[in-house]
């Protein structure tokens, strides 16, 4: 493995190295820059893990996107320690600042992922 | 002072109060609705504050949001300890994920309330 | 059935109430604020429901949220007595305010809605 | 007075003309499409002036876009007859769907605009 | 075959086409409007067709809109004669401005048209 | 003068260099970030400096942001060769799809960097 994705591994798993190589096998330029960037800013160290990740979690709810990001970023939330539920609190916390409709699709989208982490309860 | 207006002074000190009573000036049913949520939501007690306060600002800059609720989150999360340092390293944090024109934006409208809050270097 | 959710069955009826407990099953707690603000906002007298759901419905497009809220509030338009002509026209006066592209996403998205409670063509 | 300009006379009032006068000096060819536009889309007659004047208001309350457009649009809303109690009203109820802070931020906005009419308590 | 769909064929092919008819029997309004705005915006003669489609694909991708309307003018890119590639790099180029999560999204969207257009490597 | 401003200077010219050494003197970790982003992203050779900037800007007029990054922006999109016209089409090409409202402020905005260019007719 390429020294890089080591470190998107650290960060997210086994799952977010499959999303990640995905992006480099369609279009390698953009995954490289993406994982060179996520190096440069997951190993500062004046937050700590988990509050990046719930950092990159509001960003994502409040841009309304649920996609492959929102996957990779759940997978490294869980990753870093968060619980399923102080995952879910983010996407409560984050409706009156976005709006209930983000924060609900949030859920939905949050739900699935937790599925295939065999975390529904 | 009223019951609710100490929650928002708990929460985000005398300048959110102020913040907060300018608005119930203006259009007091928003005010007070607002009031009321804070309440719900940061006495919560699943996530701790500076966490809250994260997805705020986060939620805020994604938002390309640097007005008067940007104005009393900053003052909130310099009340619940988060300092000068930690509070643009979430800027930097969110960069990548909204673009660097929303950061950059931040960071100025951040660096003004410093300077209010005596912060500047 | 809850006192909340007859609010909701009220404001969107039986589809509305179902779109609901979805929510409340997977996320209750998201589910019983976003009911209590439901409330809060539908039963004030200022504007009249067809107005209320006018504005939702714009906010919706504008956002480009054509997903479980656009689903609620298309059928909460129609139970409040706005035909299928009317929400699409709300739509084409969006157009130049949001761009033709978020128009264009919400009129498929409606046509299927319209679809499921037999309104098309 | 050039006969597309009358039409914004007749929605937005002497305000809106000078306001879109101002467009059409420093960028013509804009300020003509955008009249052109107005003129198709508020002479329809599905939705009354005051239903389109809410949606154009909800859009722009969602966008976070208080300037040049807002002010002419409060401006063709209180020519429409809505009232200030109204337009306030509008943006509470865009304020769970938008987020709060978009609602506050267009509170302040809209004061400023009554002040200038001569509508503050 | 009308006129006006004449300039949608010169503009974006016969997919083009066709995603443009389908709007218009759904809604025959919108689609004549976005029809008529087509020509008018793609017919005047500052800038190329070419860059005409990299500032559409740009707003898009920003929009994070990635469905009908990203369709149509990726075919229309194609069309003007961008190559597979170039529309990559205004992807890649967009994502420091949209931040990376739009622009991965993009990146998949893209693909999928590429895919049906023969153009996978 | 560093060597990564001068990548800057020769992207955006003198102004550029001043805009991006005000955000270096704030935030020096951001500033240098965006630097070095820079330098990756315009010194690729697939799309010219034209079509680059062609790019950032209509994110930019997308975002609604008219701000520090849209200054820097028009300066290099004027220090690339483009004309005052020419940028004037690609707000107006934007207007449809971003919407109206937000293609009006980038119009002012963009004549107040004009005015300060000494490009104003």
């Amino acid at each position: 493995m390429k020294e890089e994705l080591k470190s998107v591994e650290k960060l997210a798993g086994k799952k977010g190295v499959s999303i990640m190589k995905d992006l480099q096998e369609i279009f390698p330029d953009l995954g490289e820059l993406a994982t060179k960037l996520h190096k440069e800013i997951y190993e500062r160290n004046i937050l700590d893990l988990k509050q990046q990740e719930i950092i990159t979690l509001a960003v994502l709810i409040s841009q309304g996107n649920t996609e492959s990001a929102f996957r990779f970023h759940i997978n490294a939330a869980l990753h870093a320690g968060l619980s399923k539920e102080e995952i879910l609190e983010i996407i409560f916390h984050c409706a009156p600042y976005t709006g209930f409709p983000k924060a609900i699709n949030a859920v939905y989208a949050a739900y699935d992922i937790f599925v295939e982490n065999g975390l529904s309860s």
